[in-house]
């Protein structure tokens, strides 16, 4: 039951009470943020990122932490997001457990952890929160808004719910609903959680960590994160060394088991189990229909930009391509010049943090153009 | 720790003892299996229907049981394997718990199930158990062989083990070796199910079964069985009723969710975890480029045939169409006609055992030219 903050985060505190979208509010809530170059007087250039599901606000590495960060090619000086222009602003989702408050957070009253007495958690929450962020620096409108998978969802949400706050946006491997094998797939992981001994109606404590069930959401994340033909190429059929083998009858003897169990071990105790399922269930809840009359489309055509990026891979098999296609559609009913971009990368979901070579280019030309 | 039998079951004693490729052999084993139509006296007309991983012989209704079989519509009179032509075999794998010896069956040493005593389970041994099985009807040569996913894999296993034991041969949503996903996706089923404190090593009672654990597997099983596609058009964002949803803060509240428990409601207590973890690996190791010097094009060049189809999904996942591809053009090399058939079913690998209105009539005409 830890939350775990990166060196280096700042820290803003929401307005109190903060209402949530599904009832009730938080008290005394907070965001953990970080940035990266210089507002400009205008306060013209400001650039905020919203992150996929499990994230830090460490995008990039920074003095105070020289860590590398989760897009660390993509942010920096002449990188495609280029922080000699841009204010860049990153913040760990409402609903986290890296610094923002979360079900792994002290509630107020009690200082003990909120647990499932966190409210319902909604991405439009995350989008509220983070506009709140937002306009804390005095930023009416931000240069662009980018959102990354679970944060291509917010960031419609944050454009239906404040009209007005961006001129260019970028959504990455994104979706304005979410699609019922998405749902299937993160109520497994959901259920692993659950069904696990230790998870105790999310009463557990660092020593009775569900690790079991937070290992296999991981690894079926893993698998749904990246590609079939990723790792036709990659993995093959190579076997472990025997000595890396398990003495177990049904021990990992195959690459790739090998490869998702180091995934496994790289996040479990480093995510808490009570934020993964708030995380969780609030992309199968959103749904930009709701602000459409029922019609995604309608809604879409609501959010009023100056231009706009839609940008995904043929192979992802999590948040498919045409959903990205849907969302290009539905800002350029809008108004918006809209391109989009389905990209080639073989690593499906996971593409944009790995293949810079073809998420970097185009991100870094869009915002030039802007 | 049960077998579960259907009706109308027969047995077949396998030779003892039985070698087992990958090392010992099985003592006094026996095969369930069920035969539909006549063989005729030059024995010339019969099929073999090998099953994916957790089919019972019971591929259809019969006297001594009328409950539908598992592929009813697809067998019978003037049905696309017409038994008034056919003598149609089909047996419960060797390792299964559907009545032929696996690791749920007494030890006879001791009576007590075999659980991890079970020998290594490969494909070949699945194939081998049913080659005996055919060859104790006076059977030389089957009319045709026909493999269904798991049953593909052990299909090549067949003919490439029995020269010259087959004529024709439908190889339906099968593999010549195991892909880097699958193995991922079986891993993470057994995963779960090792997970399960319930498993304990594989020593468990119908009081402690490991349901939890089974759970997940077949959930995660039916999710790749499946398509995104098929699930879109079918359950879209639809929600339960109020009244069919859990009172449990995560609980199942879209119908894609109730749809998978309803599932793994039907599938757990009703199969033999153990066994499935022996079948899941098996076909893991599944890699026909071991009768080819390292190379699957040159193995299945190795198999005589008279003709063949191949036939697969676009939308399969777990059993990808280039799979079903490479094995129509390892068979073509080898000299058969060989017709490769992919099919628009959007209901993934699983579209064999529902989509009978593309299967029936591609099986029934091949049949018919035979």
């Amino acid at each position: 039951m830890t939350e775990f903050i990166p060196a280096g985060t700042q820290f803003f505190e929401l307005p109190s009470p903060f209402p949530m979208k599904r009832g009730g509010a938080l008290h005394g809530a907070r965001l953990a943020y970080e940035t990266w170059g210089e507002l400009s007087p205008a306060r013209d250039n400001a650039i905020l990122i919203q992150t996929g599901l499990s994230p830090s606000a460490h995008a990039r590495s920074s003095e105070a932490n020289p860590e590398p960060g989760w897009w660390e090619r993509m942010i920096g000086p002449d990188r495609p997001i280029d922080t000699k222009r841009w204010f860049v602003i990153c913040a760990n989702s409402l609903g986290g457990c890296k610094g923002s408050t979360g079900p792994a957070s002290p509630h107020p009253d009690d200082g003990q952890p909120y647990r499932l007495r966190f409210p319902e958690l909604s991405q439009e929450d995350i989008a509220d929160a983070a506009h709140a962020l937002v306009s804390s620096f005095g930023i009416e409108q931000l240069g662009c808004l980018i959102g990354c998978s679970m944060g291509g969802m917010n960031a419609l949400a944050y454009l239906l719910r404040h009209p007005g706050s961006a001129r260019g946006h970028v959504n990455v491997s994104g979706a304005a609903q979410a699609a019922p094998f998405s749902i299937a797939i993160r109520s497994l992981q959901r259920e692993a959680i659950r069904l696990d001994p230790n998870w105790n109606g999310g009463d557990y404590s660092e020593d009775t960590y569900p690790e079991a069930g937070m290992r296999i959401a991981r690894k079926l994340g893993v698998v749904t994160y990246r590609s079939a033909i990723e790792w036709h190429g990659r993995f093959g059929r190579v076997r472990l060394d025997a000595e890396q083998r398990e003495d177990d009858p049904f021990g990992f003897e195959f690459q790739v088991e090998s490869y998702l169990e180091g995934h496994a071990r790289r996040f479990i105790r480093q995510f808490d189990p009570n934020c993964y399922l708030y995380l969780s269930r609030s992309m199968d809840w959103f749904d930009a229909a709701e602000y459409g009359g029922g019609s995604v489309a309608a809604a879409l055509a609501r959010i009023k930009l100056y231009s706009a990026v839609s940008v995904g891979v043929e192979t992802d098999i999590l948040f498919p391509l045409e959903q990205q296609q849907q969302i290009a559609e539905g800002l350029r009913a809008g108004g918006a010049q809209v391109q989009f971009a389905p990209l080639d990368s073989p690593q499906g979901h996971d593409a944009f943090l790995v293949d810079i070579e073809r998420f970097g280019p185009l991100i870094g030309a869009y915002l030039r153009s802007l």
